[in-house]
């Protein structure tokens, strides 16, 4: 988009212009929606750690101005002539991919994160017109209709945008590995965004639930508000030993190094640690996997079918993410706090009442 | 033992001394069997890659004089008052381990291997009376009756000694992985010992094996004796690229160290890397785990119920280890080739004709 453009764009954004990360008003503009597109005004945005990475490109492909956003829920405002699943005024959500191929072994599953020739993501991706996609932080979106979920009355808008990545990327893999298992005991290391979810899934499954954590100073209100059953420190040996061979499953959240070999001894034969985090390297003592039958699994995100299921069992069992609700015009902070991890547990932005406020 | 015992002994062994590793004749004594233990004489034993391992201290913890062999068949000769399972005259087996604690959860679902305990393994081991467990390259064992098999007529003793360690070792994670789906496809490192029995296996359970080896050489003799489909060589990057995203499953069953990253890309989405060897790390790049749902599992023998399982599954399906049959006077030799990876594919001890006519 060059600066002309800017100005006459039929969409209001937040942009990040360069590698610094500050974000600020931005206008662009939307394509005009087609047959199996849907148009839809966004309420609420929330804020991943995703886009930190890419405003600020730390993976060196951000393409700016950059607008970001991967947690978007709307009001429904235009359908394309082929849309069947939407119609004007339905309550809509999309994540963290807008477009795939739709035709490969994995699209034809509705697991098109895993898509043959890549899902596209929902910000600064390329789309299959070239054009660079731009996210949540807007007043509107548009997008084919096979990317987009219903989200149930019952499940408040603010509340639901959390689901749409930090929820699905814990969901898929507890429920790829079997975790939906009453009775059985989950660890969680790291309570942000998706771990807080995981503890929260975790219960909702009849998990006996472990929260492990560098820091006491979360344990109270972790305990209390979020109702996981025990909380570790994983830096007192005796805490950690006195839980050896005690957990069937480790979801491992955390952003940054740790030492995977910690936390492997605090599993039970044939346990799972499942690793949605995005750490530098995976290292691991080869006794801690062979000994025990144990195993290390990647995540990342999930199915359009899957999504779905995920959002409707939310609203079903009333899994409400822990929010705390912010304008756009203190997203700057709110980024700043994220990366000092001083959010309980995820900033949803109110873009239906502070975009273009200002 | 000390040598006055070793003169009077009730059985005739080969045993290593000292960190050398060279075996030799070597006598010693057995228990008189127990009300729940059967003895039986010994006709063959397989040549573990531990039998190396142990014999030359390699993991500091040898107690000599040592005899190895834990792929131990023969003849039941006695049996005590409450064994049920044998009879005298029965073929029989025991594998790596003799012992557990009878009486936790793992041992309770037949899943020794797991004991909370610790098994106790056939050799090198303390036993629960203290003494140091003895393997099979001798003339008979005692053993209690829990954790040993029932070797089916019409499988000959030779090829059953190598599915009581090489056998179970890949059988157990293809099954708890779920492997034995016809139609899907997996690649197996390493072709040795346990590695031609994954291939084995592989075929048995219906699927597409690809052999990904590092040496050219070895590609006609596996393809036409062991049946595979495919055989690519690893350090050819062409080969490997046409392979991307190929195979539902790999067992690595390749001792030393070796990059998993070369490998993890030929895994389709959620595809499951097993490793069965024993390197001295496992590193990997957490792309190569994340994007496209990957695990690695790591997996040592199997349970009792699994043993006999596989037991069966082979003498059912006519899946023969190939064996090279040597007698007790060329192990030295034969361990030598063994670290070469000069054997196709396995070492078997022809004790019954040759122990003792030294």
């Amino acid at each position: 988009m060059g600066s002309e453009e800017d100005c006459k764009g039929n969409c209001i954004g937040w942009a990040a212009r360069d590698s610094s990360g500050v974000l600020s008003p931005y206008r662009f503009s939307r394509r005009t929606p087609g047959p199996d597109d849907v148009s839809f005004k966004i309420t609420h945005c929330g804020v991943c750690y995703a886009d930190v990475v890419w405003s600020r490109n730390k993976h060196g492909d951000s393409r700016y101005p950059l607008v970001p956003g991967h947690e978007i829920v709307g009001i429904v405002k235009e359908v394309g002539s082929k849309v069947f699943r939407f119609k004007v005024g339905d309550r809509i959500g999309v994540g963290t991919y807008v477009n795939s191929c739709q035709e490969c072994q994995y699209c034809n599953e509705k697991m098109e994160v895993n898509c043959v020739k890549g899902s596209i993501f929902t910000f600064n991706g390329v789309d299959v017109d070239g054009t660079i996609t731009k996210g949540g932080y807007s007043d509107h979106i548009v997008i084919h209709q096979r990317y987009c979920f219903n989200i149930p009355e019952n499940l408040p808008m603010a509340v639901a945008a959390p689901l749409l990545c930090a929820g699905i990327t814990v969901y898929s893999p507890m429920i790829r590995h079997h975790m939906n298992q009453a009775g059985k005991s989950l660890g969680v290391i790291g309570l942000g965004g998706l771990g807080h979810m995981a503890v929260k899934f975790g219960k909702a499954f009849g998990l006996n639930v472990t929260i492990l954590s560098t820091s006491v100073s979360k344990k109270d209100e972790a305990l209390k508000t979020l109702g996981a059953d025990k909380f570790v420190v994983s830096s007192d040996k005796e805490q950690m030993e006195a839980s050896s061979k005690s957990l069937d499953f480790i979801i491992d959240t955390a952003s940054g190094d740790h030492p995977i070999d910690l936390y492997m001894p605090l599993l039970k034969t044939a346990g799972v640690f499942a690793i949605v985090g995005f750490p530098s390297e995976i290292k691991v003592n080869p006794a801690n996997l062979i000994v025990g039958m144990k195993s290390i699994a990647g995540s990342v995100t999930g199915g359009t079918k899957d999504i779905q299921e995920m959002i409707d069992f939310c609203a079903r069992e009333g899994i409400y993410p822990q929010i705390e609700v912010i304008p756009i015009q203190y997203v700057n902070e709110a980024l700043e706090r994220m990366i000092k991890k001083d959010v309980k547990y995820r900033f949803v932005i109110d873009i239906e009442n502070s975009l273009g406020s200002d």
